[in-house]
């Protein structure tokens, strides 16, 4: 298959390579031309604009940052609304809100292009071992269409019915969740080792008999490590990602008061200059000894 | 074994089965008279008093509902603690505060007598099937001395080291994931719903594909159901346990905004009349329609 | 002077009427035209169009409801971006966010207009009374050229300097105080009140003997008579303004707690459809027996 | 009158200095006997022990710390209950739970003495200007009996009715107030800050002319100084007084989300080791730069 592919961050990388390695053609665009070119030293064809990826493309997998780039990518000059042939369907991986894709949606409608919604649940590590979890959301036969890439880049998917949002939605507060356990988890580890009880102790009973997940299991490695670099899900994108999630409840005039308490861990942690560690970052708030730091 | 039983509430009751079951002779206490002369036609000899249940044992257990019950069993008139042999150990598997659980292994210790913290993780479907898990702490002959019981009753149980409120602090630090995970679930199901997206496909995603943990498939069943009734857990139960973390963590001067928020909404929950309803019951409050009654 | 006049709604009007009575002539506008008509009565000129009512004007005020309605009257069609004279000043008195302010103030500099942030601080009764207090900011010559307007229309001002954005925080922080102040009152209220002691009493002592503040006594006031309706100031707008609060904070890394709790129980009470009541309706939600009703 | 005092602290001592001035005879106890050898120069006696304090006393004040403090002083060896004669009247000025007044109150009935709570609004400096307020309540003949030393300690008092608590629940949810308020203030202060807006201007703004409340002039003033030392209210004692408020809403199940918001606060700082500076000081949780310190 054709496919055009933007973004080759620490996510897109890793799934532009699986779509390379399942056969398909990938004209890659990225806005540091570096990483694009290499991913042409794997056979990729390197495009100089949005534009010129989704030219021909049967797909156009974009994997981007937020709400903006997406929007620039789509709308922008050079963007791929105008390029991307009619019947062509753009698969939009990233994590963005629910307006804005419904907007991305309809625009691509209207040109008689298709848009499958298709956010991933997985890190990088995830994303090079095909085994993120995707759900998609979209017209039956756009998401038929894309079958073959979303195989590709992951374990599996869940079909989220034909509401474009709908998959974007799913991801939105899935990542709530995962961020509100974050939280817990930090202050649980807090709580025990001020007591003088082994944390290491504490996150196996919990990770492995009580919620027996591989995401508490994670967390608290990252914790007991104070492994908070590189990061594998930047702090500054877990901010953006609950605050789309305020943003969703808002538009049904629904609290949220865990998604309120984690943005605002988040925040203090940016101000603490932890913007581009790992979202976990937010369990050094409650060390004795963390200092906060000056301004962004 | 002679085996002391006190406490055959919803946990309690199959706990003291499993013991019969294995083998081990059991003189059961019960406040309300009834429940113990229920297992008395499993082959349990029923005690009057807890004084009489630990007269002669050599282990005496205790599965009550909070730290009030702990100190009336253990230091109340014809409490264990005058009647209990030398030697004997009190296996204290309720949720209890640290605090108190230093009091009574301290007044054990004093009369040559062995504590060990006990608290279990599981519900009690899974204490009739002998699947939950035990995390015990305490002078490590004593545990061994408990290893019988605590094989009869869990699937397997971790040794938290020599402090004997060490084990009950990884019950309360655990409990209080375990209803930040509830208030998380709660509203991400509520903000699904609210934007018409399938709650039931998104539990599946949450529960199988991203944290993969029976916790979250459970307690999204009880919300996708409704199942808030009859109760697994109860809500004021819910609510000794968040206070007690947070009075762990002011002991060492660590704020937990997740429990202050958990606290808080049971609280709500309990003004709203269902402090008899499964803890889960605080995903209610986010529901269009839920009311706020009157006085508890 | 030659003063145009852009939105007549609950402050506006009683505001326009002021600048009338000192004797200055004034072009009216509102979206709604009835409204410009009836102050036609007392001497107003009306407009079709915010464009009319800023052509000629040496100073055009704008009083509207939040961001996105003042962006229309300045850069929309007809907006006065394009009639405002050279020269002319822009007294901005809405409530709005910091990053519009500046936005606006750029706009006009770049046409040799001036720009005067100038929100107020008093409900409709306080603005019909000329008794509202005025922050003004902007180049001293441009608050200079609105002085005699700003004293036509509220009890003084304070001068809030030259950085065209201030006054509108000064604006939004007071917001925000007055707001946590309503949820802390609404709290303090219920509490006492389930104790059965008196709230009027307690209301006494708070706002006459500790605080000595009318905004203290006029909350109480309105708790204690459940006076919600008619709205002296709607809690839709309560929600916007500290919606930019947390906005505000949100660029310079900055948490506001006090901020992201109130914004909650705006939504929460917005989703009982209190929208068009008092602000002051947060409080009802303490109330047993409120009613958590349907969707917006 | 024949007044016995005891607790001579930072309040406490002003207090007794004007009850001497007023002409009473006055027997003083204090934990630390300096204190009371110190009020003996102006004409105290000084008491070896609460009971010696109570005893023969036709009123006995007491200005304590906390619970814990007014218990010992009431129920402990050598307290007041069994040493103060029959008709005589604890005037109970310390600020306390509503349980514990119920059960001293209780106490002293039962051996013919009377109980009136009495606890007062204001720092040390109006404690020796005699310009606190106080809120009594008690027995009508009880408060009566107290008039004359009410008049000698306060600017004036409010009667709370019969109910001996009701003046401490007042008192509590008072507090409760003014520290929403300071927390409120601090983060105001801080948004303003972080925009190169002048906290100075804002805060005259918001005393002088939003509010106009002496206690918003005093805490920002206490911010803009950052005069955290030395304490007029020490945080340990603040953080007491926002438990006591949680623990009576518990009573009634009823949530205090502002109360939980500055209880975390407050622990915070206590953890920063500012647990005896002045309750401000949670205002400092907002600096860019302070640093999370060690365990208490």
């Amino acid at each position: 298959m054709k496919v055009g592919f933007i973004g080759l961050g620490n996510m897109g990388m890793p799934m532009a390579r699986n779509v390379l390695a399942a056969g398909h053609q990938v004209r890659a665009y990225n806005r540091t031309a570096a990483r694009a070119h290499e991913l042409a030293r794997e056979g990729a064809e390197v495009a100089s604009s949005p534009a010129e990826a989704a030219k021909d493309a049967e797909v156009v997998v974009t994997m981007l940052s937020d709400d903006a780039a997406l929007e620039q990518v789509v709308f922008g000059p050079e963007g791929i609304l105008e390029a991307m042939p009619a019947g062509a369907v753009h698969l939009s991986m990233s994590t963005i809100g629910v307006a804005t894709a419904r907007r991305a949606a309809q625009a691509h409608a209207q040109r008689g292009q298709g848009y499958v919604g298709a956010p991933v649940f997985g890190r990088p590590d995830a994303a090079a071992a095909r085994s993120m979890w995707i759900v998609a959301s979209g017209a039956p036969e756009h998401i038929e269409r894309c079958r073959p890439l979303l195989e590709a880049m992951g374990a599996g998917f869940t079909d989220a019915g034909p509401d474009p949002a709908a998959a974007h939605l799913v991801k939105i507060a899935g990542n709530m969740l995962i961020s509100a356990a974050i939280e817990a988890v930090g202050e649980a580890i807090a709580l025990v080792r001020r007591h003088d009880v082994d944390p290491r102790l504490f996150m196996e009973v919990v990770a492995e008999r009580v919620f027996r997940s591989p995401i508490y299991a994670n967390y608290g490695r990252i914790a007991l490590e104070g492994r908070f670099q590189p990061a594998g899900f930047k702090l500054r994108h877990g901010l953006k990602d609950v605050k789309l999630a305020l943003q969703a409840g808002e538009e049904k005039a629904l609290a949220l008061p865990v998604a309120s308490l984690v943005r605002d861990r988040f925040l203090t942690a940016l101000s603490c200059g932890w913007g581009d560690d790992d979202w976990a970052s937010i369990m050094r708030l409650n060390e004795p000894g963390a200092t906060l730091a000056g301004r962004p």
